[in-house]
């Protein structure tokens, strides 16, 4: 039986990783514009952070590895920009199904996600709502590569507030998909989106 | 006299920030799908990182004056998530003004930033375009925020690859603003953009 709110976000699997990711968050957020700081300072935060990465990156495969076994077995990818626990570039947004057929998730943007002052840029609002239509197709049914995305941007998107976006599957016409999708406010459309997807994979890496 | 490429991106300011956020996308990076650690291991990277975090966040001032300070007297932001050397989620593409009234830009996107397995996220595609559009308007004339925006996907984009992103305001209309731009691999379109800007800006926080 399916349950009533089925998560369509990968569940976490390595604790650590997914700490550290939330950590990294942390550090792109706080180093935005952080105030009056030495260079010699900021340049101490480099060392920290290069270190990370030196050590990461030590002891990680080749990226042609990576790349393979990021696509092998995954239902749910833990790596993209959108949803991804594994990605620090994800807000994340937490998608899960409806009983209707639609998916929706609830996401609060902070300044890294700045457009205009104080609001969301419109691209990551492009970003946000590309990834979940794809993954609204995949809920419903056929599922494919993005041909073409319209957004109309009714109002600006608020940044520290909670936004709702949803996705949902119109029509299957051969192979031939259509698939529209919200970003909400405080109860009011902010974005909405229409999109057409080719029903096509391209081939996972081996 | 005009430089003949002037640059559209913002130029280093403090050398110690910038090269802690180049740093931090190296993080971001190594953080992907990393290899077989012990939780151990990764809850003492989520240990160092968050550490980062704490002491920049210690001596920051409080989100609301970093957001008014963002905003003073910017000609090109520092903090927007695509062209923002201070903003670590930004690749970056570096953008310049052309002669003919476009601007162009180069980057290369990597494994943070992918979609289809082995090609850049459509809605990355639509980040980086929705941008540039934007900054196109500046470098033209009038510029305003995103009304519509309609992306068509040709092929894949690759990642790895040296992308070129373009953006050309076409028409002024009254406040309509219409503006093109493409994403190009190998010198073939492979993200094409139509956007409608409106011309208005939203007040800077003060």
């Amino acid at each position: 039986m399916t349950p009533e709110r089925p998560e369509l976000t990968a569940t976490p699997r390595n604790k650590g990783v997914d700490e550290a990711v939330a950590a990294a968050r942390r550090v792109i957020a706080a180093l935005l514009h952080a105030g009056d700081r030495s260079a010699a300072e900021m340049s101490t935060m480099a060392d920290r952070l290069n270190a990370v990465a030196d050590h990461l990156e030590e002891h990680a495969p080749a990226v042609e590895e990576r790349m393979i076994d990021m696509w092998r077995g995954e239902g749910v990818t833990r790596h993209d920009p959108v949803t991804g626990p594994e990605n620090a570039l994800a807000p994340p947004l937490h998608l899960h199904g409806r009983q209707d057929g639609s998916i929706e998730g609830v996401v609060v943007l902070g300044m890294p996600y700045q457009g205009p002052p104080g609001y969301v840029h419109g691209g990551v609002s492009a970003l946000l709502l590309d990834h979940t239509l794809g993954v609204a197709n995949h809920w419903a049914g056929p599922s494919g590569m993005t041909a073409e995305l319209t957004l109309r941007y009714h109002r600006p998107t608020p940044l520290f507030e909670s936004l709702t976006v949803t996705g949902r599957q119109v029509s299957v016409d051969g192979r031939k998909i259509r698939t529209v999708g919200t970003i909400s406010a405080g109860g009011e459309v902010v974005v909405s989106a229409e999109g057409l997807f080719i029903d096509k994979q391209l081939p996972r890496p081996r």
